[in-house]
């Protein structure tokens, strides 16, 4: 069997340049005489290949030199801790907005660490399909940061423009979007975001903080809990996770050479534009009843008829080469997750799918 | 340039067989259509391997029911905090055994959270040479926990016994030797180990609870520093670096196919035989002042005539195909280290390249 069109939520689908890359070269790196997996963190062949991927992070999202970059263990599960043992000090208040699973677990997180205020919460009975507009957000201005998920995987819910919270630090949750299109970065104290999605491998969780956040951080904190720590060793402190960081690297210079995030942002608009189009053009066949405005370029959710028709759809679809069609556990239905390694030739064939199976079943 | 004998201290060597299945599949794992980096931690297929290397470990080190083993993320230095953060409570006290560098950034951290008694100390001018006998153990019966390094990687030492503490649960950092010899388990309340050793790339770390200690463990932490999460979720909770976790699932069936521990213990013992008799038979050439009860059989450290001998040799050696040679950057010196996945055939050879040069340089 050849490769198959690959949905899945995270872990998900990378560059197969990117993997053929590593195949050639995984005994036996850069003639260096053995993987890449296999030499000290503190070679430079190694140390080449991390300070190239942080470079490459501030270069593909305009960081300037108020922005550090570091790479951590523990997914965006140990942020949502993290970022509270760091920052919510005895005092202190941080506003959280809540549109779905991912912000639930933050601020349970946080809430256990200090005083949390929920500025938003758009559920309507347990459930998040929308996001809150600008004069709906209850915000504090002396809170210590706000906190935002920028895209919910499971509901399909993503902000293309970031809530506006004065001189509140953002904090940001970007697993699911990060590098996916252009930002201005200035608002952000921190974005963390796990790897599994836009980046690389899981085991690697991206996180930028701003100078000036960082200096309030507490620093009376386990070592490897406290973010100075890994910013002071270039996040070499211990050893760092080196193959899913050289992998994060190619991944990072396969969208440099693809047009930067405007090149990928270009495409992951067209592909959103697609399938979604298919959707409201099914004639009530596929529903998403998100508002366009909120809905997300990166994770599309959508519901058929009935839940027979569903399953068919995911065993149908697997034969036809797509892979991960299956909606969230907690909420059914169909969601197609197209980070950037997605191509629009391959949501191309897979609306001609749609469209075939709702001509079919309709 | 072909594969060279790999003696980095960690991230290390890995069995070359498991690197050659690996890139085989790299692109496309058991016709899934996907990399296993690339599918879900939830599908049935990297649903078999987590469990067939949590099961893996069980039956090598010969665990048994009362032991849980899962995968976590952050390395031994989150261990540092992650052991006193579950069991040392207000009002407890724990027993550390500084042998080494590790245990001495251990202690630190402990300290930092609750009552840590020094049970034994064998720096002698901050260089640590030899490991505490059983009468020079200073132990506290009531203690929580006494907590041991098993092999220090920087100084060459190993307990290959384990002190008698009683019915205190031993706590034991094994990073770099755990799989690599055999032992009852039973007096052991947690072992943890990073993988960049014995067990697989860097960015997994094992960890082993007895479930008497995991009862004692405190719930009320941050969610993904709580033992129980990992424990109650087998390790699922969030998602796992499972490209890591199936490598090191590959190195524990490599494990298995070479005899199991016996097997490999058997040639851990032969590798260490031969080095340390090259080293005690070059007439001074090389000195290892290391008591021999207390020699690793990982990590053998051993210094020439002079400091600019010790460079010819890391130089020479290199050009004869050994990396790796030069000793941890705080003791200066040579250190070779040898974990599973060094085979005795490359210290043979490494062994002739020792004599040749103490013969032309001596």
């Amino acid at each position: 069997m050849d490769r198959l069109h690959n949905y899945y939520a995270g872990p998900a689908a990378l560059p197969t340049e990117v993997l053929e890359e590593a195949r050639e070269e995984l005994l036996n790196f850069q003639s260096s005489g053995c993987s890449v997996m296999e030499t000290s963190h503190r070679s430079k062949e190694y140390d080449a290949v991390h300070n190239e991927a942080v470079s490459l992070v501030k270069e593909l999202m305009g960081l300037d030199d108020k922005f550090h970059v570091i790479m951590v263990q523990g997914g965006a599960s140990s942020q949502f801790a993290m970022v509270p043992m760091n920052l919510l000090s005895e005092g202190k208040s941080a506003d959280y907005v809540l549109t779905g699973s991912w912000s639930q677990k933050a601020i349970k997180e946080a809430k256990n660490i200090g005083t949390v205020r929920v500025a938003a919460d758009t559920s309507v009975d347990g459930v998040f399909t929308s996001l809150p507009k600008q004069d709906e957000l209850d915000l504090d201005s002396n809170a210590t940061y706000c906190h935002i998920t920028s895209n919910n995987t499971i509901f399909g819910t993503q902000f293309r423009t970031f809530p506006n919270v004065g001189n509140v630090p953002l904090v940001a949750d970007m697993s699911s979007d990060i590098l996916s299109h252009k930002f201005d970065p200035s608002p952000f104290g921190i974005i963390y975001a796990g790897a599994q999605k836009n980046l690389g491998p899981s085991g690697v969780t991206l996180v930028i903080i701003r100078d000036d956040v960082l200096q309030q951080c507490n620093t009376n904190l386990p070592t490897m809990f406290t973010y100075k720590t890994h910013v002071d060793k270039n996040s070499l402190y211990n050893t760092p996770p080196t193959f899913g960081i050289y992998l994060m690297n190619k991944v990072l210079n396969w969208i440099k050479s693809n047009g930067g995030i405007k090149g990928v942002a270009k495409e992951n608009t067209a592909k959103a534009e697609l399938l979604y189009g298919t959707i409201d053009n099914s004639n009530g066949f596929y529903v998403n009843n998100i508002p366009a405005d909120d809905r997300s370029q990166m994770n599309v959710v959508f519901r058929l008829p009935s839940e027979d028709l569903e399953k068919k759809f995911v065993a149908d679809g697997l034969d036809a080469g797509f892979l991960g069609l299956k909606g969230h556990r907690s909420v059914g239905g169909i969601r197609i997750s197209m980070y950037n390694a997605t191509r629009l030739s391959s949501i191309e064939k897979f609306v001609g799918f749609m469209n075939d199976f709702s001509a079919k079943n309709g």
